[in-house]
């Protein structure tokens, strides 16, 4: 089904000979990579069984040369595929064959830290947490913490929109770019958003560039908006016999007029990978556990978490531990950060959902997930965000089982139709990329799908930017 | 100066005798205006001396025949004009000669409060005071607060992206909208967003529609976010004898790592104009005046205005006034609140500017337009929001004086430009609509200027939604 104003597929051209000399006259020859085996390791990202190889990778060594790669790319009807650490869990940095990849790690400056205006600018492959400790030397705060903060980049996570686990308190990645340098198709640099709180002039492009997956433009800059640093944080961890127990504690916790921080989760398979890789002395016969942070002035810490505590052992928590020490919290911390390497090591293949529902939805989400792995002889672990209502359903399969895969990816759609029923969205903070294109359309309808098809064609007519990826 | 792939101008159609017949027939005859007694109401905005006669306006009364409406009007090839009270600051409502206004302030149902997922559905026509009155029942709170929240419409918020005076702790209206009902040029009704806090599923379009002003699409339905509403506030006023020395109090108040709810600016001129308006008593020889509000914790906001008090006195303020209740508090926020009305009836004609520096830059940028009105032999009276860096310098003049409206824009002109050179935006909340729009590609530069109509175009390919605004 495609709308009558879908213009023809185009045909891309492979990298040729021509080109990559081209580029290596631009970034120097020893920035572009072009032999089989130096290519091997960016022929795939953090995403499960998606594999392509570009026909070369070209690292600029400064920004001002990004634009000209671009422009001699495109220029070439080639396509470009930008990539950071390629950490991404959707496939939106794989290549595709015979594309260019433009690797942007070196790319990693942090250019002005500025407390007058409490913003930072960097360069897009700064890792996402020097981010915020470059913050924390002023005394100021980067909140937005992906699972992959120690390995992945900065422009990644703008483009992307990554979130983390202080969703629910203190938003995603979008709501931290005050402004970006966007190289576009044309090759063209252009500044988007400023350094101003307020700004209503023209259209939000920035906005709609944030999250685009590198199907709009190439990020070169990114502004960032910075807090002040929160003096106090108390972490506390519960487990619950039953996931609605644990789920209503979390309501009444919201009922209270609390929003904490951080509140994640894991169901009981999760919880029990876990303790059989960590050894942390998790309850293996508990339905859930909660992670719970408060943070932010302590008198009002120390209060959220007493009432946090209250309304845990309110709803039949089997058992409350709070952290007294720093040490300690990290300790608790261990048993959601360990999450997906200890259901990771479990089977050979690991598919990651990232469906996402309203928070209300989330005890039956939880339960809907159970289910179908029942129902499909499956062994699927969730854990996520609580708060925000950000699940993890994580398949534990092997991809040489077509049996098995085939009803792998039963499940999945089923667990996709369920999420939408409840008024969800397929990804929340992982991106549609490859892995999720198959269920946009259902999850948009027609005639917002077909908007986007729309604002591409506008901004990237030939079509080369990231091609494939988000939709067709 | 226009890109090589702008369309060639359109020729729009005027709304014949057919058109408002089938209009009748959709709304009823009772709900459309033709009679020039009628329309004149609906001929300007809150912008001074912009006027221009639509050929009817039509009230539907039922959200669902606003896609009707708009597929007739479109069809026909005539322009449509969204409204909703008219109190936009930009001409962003001014219709266009024979076009059809829509004007929604009828729909004006509160649909929905969640309070498990924190979140109000409601009617494009509802007043924006009564989104937070609705949201008080149940202990939350919306933010945003326009200066005009007694009279305009959400929808109108949303459609100008209106901000407030509570900007720098809590942001604008796009902070909280989670979600939005658009009908589209075709006629096509989608919904943009939905109800999770997380979701990256396709370009964020909900983005680009909020602050469009009208241009991309009809806002029938507004999903937004609600807070925990602050359990306390507390209000404090300070006079300094200098704009830096003012500015100076702002800037350590940051730099102590708080985040006032508030921060309010008048200069002398608007000091005088409101004394002498609202007899308050205030220090009419002061040259800065600055309203200051914390809110949250009683703890944190009796900590926070201590230290607010410290940095206003250690910066030499001549008197600081802290509120002991709330009436006292009200009175406090009178001075900001009359700021406006009491500039504006000083003079014939009002320009009220809207120009945003980052905050470092003000304390320079308001020197500036005192200088610039000395230089033009001008009256300029300049209030704002210092906290966000949102200045409001108003031209007190004289529309009927040619000469005087001659040096008006030369300043204004100045006014734009320095504003540019600190890196700031000409429009911080009002929009640009008729009246920033000849500075527009000047603060955006031609390739992100040239980005505007290419998704114009490919959203609306005839030009019929709000033709004119924002860009040509």
């Amino acid at each position: 089904m495609t709308s009558p104003s879908s213009a023809a597929p185009v045909t891309h051209q492979r990298a040729d000979a021509a080109l990559i000399d081209t580029l290596r006259g631009i970034v120097g020859a020893e920035n572009v990579l072009t032999e089989p085996v130096d290519i091997e390791p960016y022929a795939f990202d953090g995403t499960a069984a998606i594999k392509q190889r570009p026909a070369c990778v070209v690292f600029p060594r400064d920004r001002s040369l990004v634009a000209p790669c671009v422009h001699a790319v495109t220029s070439a009807g080639v396509p470009l595929v930008t990539r950071g650490s390629g950490t991404g869990l959707s496939g939106g940095s794989v290549p595709l064959d015979g594309a260019v990849t433009l690797g942007l790690n070196h790319l990693d400056q942090i250019l002005e830290v500025d407390t007058a205006n409490l913003t930072i600018r960097v360069e897009p492959g700064v890792i996402t947490m020097r981010v915020d400790e470059e913050a924390a030397k002023h005394g100021l705060f980067y909140p937005p913490d992906p699972g992959s903060q120690k390995i992945s980049t900065i422009g990644g996570n703008v483009a992307e929109n990554s979130g983390g686990l202080r969703g629910l308190k203190y938003g995603v990645t979008r709501d931290y770019v005050m402004g970006m340098r966007v190289v576009l198709a044309s090759g063209e640099e252009v500044w988007l958003g400023n350094q101003c709180v307020k700004d209503v002039a023209g259209y939000n492009l920035k906005d709609l560039f944030i999250g685009s997956e590198g199907t709009l433009g190439v990020i070169t800059e990114v502004l960032l908006k910075l807090l002040p640093r929160p003096a106090a944080r108390k972490t506390m961890v519960a487990t619950f016999a039953t996931i609605e127990s644990a789920a209503q504690a979390v309501s009444d916790i919201i009922a209270r007029k609390i929003v904490p921080c951080t509140v994640e989760f894991l169901d009981q398979m999760t919880i029990r990978c876990v303790e059989d890789y960590a050894k942390l002395g998790l309850p293996t016969d508990a339905a859930a556990l909660l992670l719970l942070e408060s943070d932010g002035h302590p008198v009002v810490v120390e209060e959220e978490s007493a009432a946090m505590h209250q309304a845990l052992t309110d709803n039949g928590a089997t058992d409350v531990q709070t952290a007294q020490t720093e040490a300690e919290a990290e300790k608790l911390r261990t048993a959601r950060r360990a999450a997906f390497s200890a259901l990771a090591r479990v089977s050979p293949t690991t598919i990651l959902e990232d469906v996402t529902v309203p928070r209300s939805e989330l005890a039956g989400m939880v339960r809907f997930c159970a289910e179908c792995a029942e129902r499909h002889q499956l062994r699927i672990g969730t854990f996520g965000h609580m708060g925000d209502g950000n699940l993890h359903p994580t398949f534990l399969t092997d991809e040489r089982n077509e049996d098995e895969m085939r009803r792998v990816h039963e499940a999945l759609g089923e667990i996709v139709t369920e999420t939408l029923r409840r008024g969800g969205t397929i990804t929340g903070e992982h991106g549609v990329g490859l892995a999720k294109k198959p269920f946009l359309r259902q999850q948009l309808g027609d005639a917002s799908y077909d908007l986007l098809g729309k604002v591409k064609r506008a901004l990237d007519p030939q079509g080369l930017l990231n091609p494939g990826k988000v939709f067709d």
